[in-house]
């Protein structure tokens, strides 16, 4: 019997569509969370918990065959535990590096993938240091619980630095290089048993705020492409990963520079669910399942939106030709991700033109 | 607010795959079923009782915006009662013409589609007059509950044929002319509010003991498909129709008959789940809900196979590149439909071979 039964750890969006990627396969989702409205625990059964308390986890592992996560942002040491009943992939170790700003970039640094410069800052004492080495302006960032643009400040003046680092609450935390991009890009690779991987093609995003808010795939350039697989690949190595792995990446004039990593399948990767043969999220059940991986390839070009706040109606979406409409299920909250939207195309200047078309739809984009 | 509850009357796999494509678009579908187990209520929420009990339709007309079928052999005199109260689509005159091979022919003609010869057989005293007009062989078919090759009898004498209609039941039946067809085609139509209509290309069907084997598409033939497409505007103009309707036509050296319709999403279009911009699941939720329809664009080439009677390792099966696995959820049963699997290729030549080499791993496949 083929081992199919998959425990996930959170039950956001992510959760969901790796449940509904499940279905097909035959493979059952069980999810943990605290609500039994969250978008993963409408579509698939759910344990309620909070996702670092230690029997919600063992009542999860009872009934699967691996257990997987949604988020990144949970405590490793539960998670550590379950690995003596359990496989747990990916590995807790890749999340602690991803937790935290500081492990992560000494991650990346030791694998010679490059990064912005950096310091770490433990107290007040460690801000002069940062002006002195990174120079005007910086980027102040909590070392832990970062995502969505939360926990960090762009300054330009040692006032502004301290004043930063007493409201972000005076944590350990990071500075770095404040980074002239021209573009930001990501790569999605996964690795199942064996140390099989796929790569999908790089992805170009836009951020707002903090928060992502377009990705245009694939992003060709088979250089930069070759260049990011290889550092992909030496992190899964090092990590002994299994699962989806994406990595966020500056492009300057002269560089890719690794911004940071996501140890589960990402928003920039959401496109793959129409845009390329096999989506990051079966991707993802293949892989933490010992299961050959899918094709990673593009069909053709595709665009997503994400859907900010609340959902646009869904027909006026619809009637945009190749539009393709995911609602998480989510009760609408300023700047909340509640949905997405993918338009694919063989024809890239058409797909651009009509992704123009959706986003006058979206309130407060375009 | 956008209506997006579906009531769907059945949940074999195709409810289930039905309420699998909702989830994406915030759809929420209800199926109604006998079994607690079926494909469709193990991933959707379900109303227990029988397809054609007016208290249970009620019940699960009262929880949704629009009433749905997949199947297309329920009573139909419950489904024109709810009408009063709830749109119900297709509308079941649709299914009334579907059920009764003699009407669904007198339709087809009156439409002046062409189909086999047939006379109706309603008496023992028919059958000479049958073997008259129709000549040798000939198959005779009931009228209803004619599905999966059920139900019907190629005779080569009036002996077999009078012991073939007594082993049928001696029941209301047509006998058809033998067609020595060199293929056999299907088209899978939609249509939506205010007559939108999209037409998936033409794909070509293999049966084995009357039971659909596999699925290519698209068959290419432009003076076909047009025709094929205006018989099928003709048909859905006709009931009014809204929804997927499927027609199976031969294909003979001569001509394109028109053999049975299905009013509901049908097997031989499984293949636009991964082979076309929107499959037939989506785009019959999109008509019912009477959403702009999606493109019915294919990607490239698709072949697919039903699994019958059990599953092969779905590991052996995901390691032949560009294959898709569809797991129902159903225990093995001999002849039975547990699952189907798609492959897609932009190259034909390749699909082929590795459809040979899919249909390799399937017990009495191949």
């Amino acid at each position: 019997m083929d081992k199919k039964r998959v425990g996930i750890v959170g039950a956001g969006q992510l959760g969901r569509m790796l449940a509904l990627a499940g279905y097909p396969l035959g493979i059952a989702c069980r999810v943990l969370d605290t609500s039994p409205d969250a978008p993963g625990a409408q579509v698939a059964p759910a344990v309620l918990g909070r996702l670092d308390d230690a029997r919600a986890l063992a009542e999860l592992a009872a009934e699967v065959d691996v257990v997987t996560l949604e988020i990144e942002n949970i405590a490793v040491e539960p998670l550590e535990t379950l690995r003596a009943r359990i496989d747990v992939f990916p590995p807790p170790r890749a999340l602690a590096a991803a937790q935290d700003r500081l492990a992560e970039k000494t991650l990346f640094r030791s694998l010679a993938i490059p990064t912005a410069e950096f310091v770490a800052i433990d107290s007040e004492r460690d801000l002069a240091q940062a002006a002195d080495k990174l120079g005007w302006p910086l980027v102040l960032k909590t070392r832990r619980m970062g995502y969505d643009g939360r926990g960090q400040r762009v300054v330009s003046s040692a006032a502004e630095l301290a004043a930063a680092w007493r409201e972000l609450g005076a944590v350990p935390s990071i500075a770095e290089a404040w980074i002239s991009f021209e573009r930001e890009l990501s790569l999605i690779a996964v690795q199942g048993a064996n140390g099989q991987r796929a790569f999908y093609p790089l992805a170009e995003n836009v951020h707002r705020e903090g928060i992502l808010a377009t990705t245009i795939a694939p992003y060709v350039d088979a250089p930069l492409q070759a260049r990011a697989e290889r550092w992909l690949g030496e992190l899964m190595s090092t990590l002994d990963y299994r699962g989806v792995l994406a990595v966020e990446f500056f492009l300057t004039a002269n560089e890719l520079l690794a911004n940071e990593m996501a140890p589960r399948v990402h928003n920039s990767g959401h496109w793959t669910i129409e845009g390329a043969e096999t989506s990051q999220f079966e991707n993802h059940l293949r892989a933490v399942l010992g299961w050959p991986l899918g094709s990673t390839l593009p069909r053709g070009h595709a665009a997503m939106l994400n859907l900010l706040g609340e959902l646009p109606s869904v027909e006026s979406v619809l009637a945009i030709p190749g539009a393709h409409f995911h609602d998480y299920g989510k009760s609408p909250r300023p700047a909340r991700k509640v949905g997405h939207c993918t338009l694919v195309d063989v024809d890239r200047a058409r797909l651009l033109e009509r992704f123009r078309a959706l986003q006058a739809l979206v309130p407060g984009d375009g």
